[in-house]
């Protein structure tokens, strides 16, 4: 009953079988490989659209290297106060960005509203001494599980344009939030006004593949030598892009997601009926967040279930975790089972009697 | 008769079976599972001291964070003009050591000889503006294929404590400098003098697996801080930690560095036996240098031969590439075989009568 | 009529004589000179201990260096989030500290409560994934012209103590806050647990003129560096030397603060008659913060009255700027004349009589 | 009997007059007072174009600043192996360059020729795996006294652009390089290709002003927050503003630069008039480089003369310093009395017949 992340599994058998089968023989370096070419083409097919695409092993990399091609040195970058590239990525942004700021703004559910971003930078146009707003990132899905849809993606990429800046979406769970908002990746992404993406296969199924889609080329000019000086270019390039050929092949991609939003789905439907227990957002993808009470919380660590504990910083107006609850994460992967799922329910005491009744 | 690099093949089948064996089951993330605890202690007992390990997935990670903690922005790193650092990286080390400065000495074939460097710190330190210098930088083997024996290593070590220098080795080819220097790991590191090692994986049989070795821990106190905001933390750090296992395991790294360096000894051998052809450099490792007649170079490209054109700026004195030669590198690996050496050898025009009658 | 900024006039007679003065005769240079040591002999005086001073040309300067030296570059830098270091040097202290990052804390009247920097490192410590916090910095006196006593100043020392935390003093109106807070500046400094003072002379009647005061001897290792790679270091250093020497002759510097601070409390006190008009915060030091009937400010603007709007981030509980309303900054320096703050109240229509009165 | 340098007199009376005038009553800070708006006017009549024009107060400053913004973090920017900018600055332009490199070429006198940075650049463009090259740094005069014409920096101009490189010129000693040419600024600067001038007004009189002048408005357009959070914008704005306006006004600088050079020629003529002492390039601007019999120097020492030594790196072909000889440099400045120069020469026993006789 591990619910700790999406990044405790390795990876899933299409993944893993294309790194082994990919393994043979020579292939140029450094990303001059075929197998590096077809994963940038079916991208294209994707995403309907010719677009630069870098290759990197790690979400932080790409959200990072994504950041600093689209905010100079002496700008600012807006995001979520909560945003994972604030809180957790230990400066690299700031690091890739040679000193760049990200300001953090506030929002339910760690989503934000094109109107909140649309006042802060009205606001600090009218300040004196400001450093010049050049970027503004979002994250699919959120920190707290939520889905921004296409038509809020465009209302938000319409102040990014009215006030200058690129608009860059973090899609550590990109697949997760793709399959929940219904639409093709390119309405979620750049006919919704996204002008980067950080596309991540490793939560979803791989194990270290993520890529930097550039939909505009001449955003891209400057991308190359940074993730070189990142240290990001794998000499054997073939091991990320045979994990994203695997990931792309059919639509296993979105099978994994499928799969991993619906174990959600069932986990949160399944808490809401245990006494005491609400949920602090609704489940949109792959996250589940419940407020607990604190001898349940005991009660499912007994039974063996691993999950973390969570920020309440973005909790609804009129939320409140109490002295004796506490607010937790539970995520599920394409390698959660039902099985699983259902023993956390049991053990949460969630109708002991329905779940025998199915 | 592919001599390009070490790095045009994938991963040994060692390393291979132990990525696919690391894959099942939940693990905890970002390097606290248990395979990168057994690497660690694997490597603790290969180099017999204690030390602290990174895992990263590039040698120029593993370099530049390497030298980013030995100098401080306003520091000098000394290492040979022809170093990968210097001349490969893009600047990797200078990013990661927030603006620091390689200053590059000269000497024949990209080896720094203690002399060499004793003089250049003492003719610095007569100057009266200049940034202090606080690491050298030595590549085991070097870029011309020549490797440090733990004498040497000592000499270099010495200067470096006198001026208050630490020492790094670039380990991207470790193993084959190991196995040529025929002493134990710990002889040639920390024993001579190393501060911290870039254990190099990836070139002799790893997919991507570099490992940053610094031997003495109080040194190590900021390394994981700048590892983490470098983007150089894996998730499902199985991943790497699994191919050092596979590749630490039962001497198999050494077994592959032997046999790379057989071949290149087989290869250099044959070819000095070619007419118009001579070494710039001795073979000592895994790389062979030849000066080829022009017409000689063609006729091997046309015999489907691939290997890159090398720089003469460090030759032995009275050595020079005439206008109808050309300087060659031919790089041979764990996965080069004898039939693609015999065959390049060959086409090469030696005695066709003795490779027959071999 | 000028209440902009303490920054629109040029220098005091006693620091313009000292420039003068110093201008004669070869000095060495890069501060070798003897008026710069004698300017470290007169801090040390005033501060009653030794200390590491360097001069530089801007407060910017000055705290940027301060902060970079306290916080590596993965670290955090905590302030109150309208502090000039966030605010207003357009990403230097970033700059500085490589891609730091300065968390802003909030607090009324631009002031921190130890309380407040307790439970923040309280909260922060207990996420799972944060860059360390390594400095705090606070204004003296704050963005809205509040002074911290030594009482408040050791309360957030002890916090800072508790954390492993430095602590740096912003002290661009460091004279102004010290004759408000009565104290002598050991007591206001390092005697309260200050490790860096960004000593200001510029706003007090220096041309260009700030010394970062580093109380540990320790902790200014890499500071000479940091200047030097910042292009800080004058050639012709006696320029700053000088404007200091002149201005800590004598207790110049004292007289002058004292002038602005009388000056902002009868302007403060002048304008609570004003019928409509009330103060955000008390005036403390030398800068008023009054709410301005729109109407007010109009006719102050029209009368020739130069000042600024301010920032309401910061008022307190209960307080607000109504929508006929405005809040101003009006600054007093030590070129104020009594004068000018007469001929504004007169203008703001305070009592005609009382004014005509005295 | 200083020549130590030209920065070890304080400011010419012209100068210190300006600044002293412009020291009364209230102006604009952070440069938006008049009497930058008037200097700026003054250099572009001066320069016979539009530019963008940034007030500094050191030469480190305005060197770094100017490379940071031809060069990106990850590019290459050459000059001379013995250029300020790479010897002498500590690392200045790495730093606000953000990393970048600075790539030494060779060249008597400090001085590049168009061939050798042409035969670099191509040399370069071979290779693999290089930083691309961005910028060209020259120094007027150079590190040895020498001083390009108008026709050898069009030749340097023509590589740059052929390669698409900026070509920024370090003009700390500009004004004597100009009169030594004896052509006009425009012709000595953008006529000629140069694209970013540091043009320096501190070891020619002034007290610490230097100004970046870019050609190009288009170049200029990062340099605004370039300066700001590097710290380099004064709030007191009018303290460079007035020295340049002082030091520009009625061509004082032009006289200044003639005086020094005139005297760094009697000196020159003088000292090859002593027997054993020969020059080690000829005496172009305002620094004369002998090489002295030892016993010579410690004699110009005791009679209380003050120098450097100087590298001997840029000799021309043929010449050395020989064991009981030393390579120092003199320096002549605005200041520099012909009767301290005669008492040196007298000292160096240069005729003491003849110069009693004149």
């Amino acid at each position: 009953m591990n619910f700790a992340s999406d990044n405790v599994m390795g990876a899933s058998a299409p993944v893993l079988d294309a790194v082994v089968r990919a393994n043979a023989g020579a292939l140029p370096a450094y990303g001059a490989d075929e197998i590096t070419k077809r994963v940038e083409r079916r991208l294209a097919e994707i995403f309907e659209r010719d677009a630069a695409v870098f290759l990197v092993s790690t979400g932080t990399a790409a959200n990072a290297l994504a950041l600093a091609t689209l905010t100079p040195p002496w700008g600012l970058c807006l995001s979520h106060e909560e945003a994972h590239v604030i809180e957790d990525e230990f400066g690299a942004p700031e690091f890739y960005a040679s000193g760049a700021k990200l300001a953090g703004l506030p929002g339910v559910g760690a989503k934000l509203a094109a109107g909140t971003v649309a006042d802060y930078l009205e606001r600090l146009k009218q300040g004196r001494r400001f450093m010049p707003p050049h970027a503004l990132s979002i994250a699919q899905a959120t920190e707290c599980g939520l889905v921004y849809g296409p038509g809020e993606i465009a209302a938000l990429a319409e102040v990014c344009r009215r006030h200058g800046l690129k608009l860059h979406m973090d899609g550590a769970r990109f697949a997760n939030g793709l399959v929940a908002a219904g639409c093709s990746p390119a309405e979620l992404t750049w006919k919704a006004g996204v002008d980067i993406l950080s596309f991540g296969g490793t939560k979803n199924g791989c194990l270290a593949a993520e890529a930097v889609i550039v939909f505009e080329r001449g955003l891209a000019d400057t991308l190359g030598y940074r993730v070189k000086r990142g240290g990001h270019v794998l000499s054997k390039s073939r091991l990320i892009a045979a994990q994203l050929e695997g990931y792309l092949a059919e639509d296993h991609w979105l099978e994994s997601a499928r799969h991993a939003n619906r174990m959600a789905a069932r986990l949160g439907a399944g808490l809401t009926e245990v006494p005491g227990v609400r949920l602090a957002w609704p489940v949109e993808a792959n996250e589940v967040f419940p407020i607990l009470p604190r001898a349940l919380d005991r009660t499912l660590k007994l039974a063996g279930a691993v999950y973390h504990t969570w920020s309440d910083r973005s909790l609804p107006a009129g939320e409140r975790v109490g002295p004796d609850e506490v607010l937790v994460r539970l995520v599920t992967s394409f390698a959660t089972e039902e099985g699983a799922v259902d023993r956390l329910l049991l053990a949460a005491g969630r109708g002991g009697s329905r779940a025998a009744a199915e």
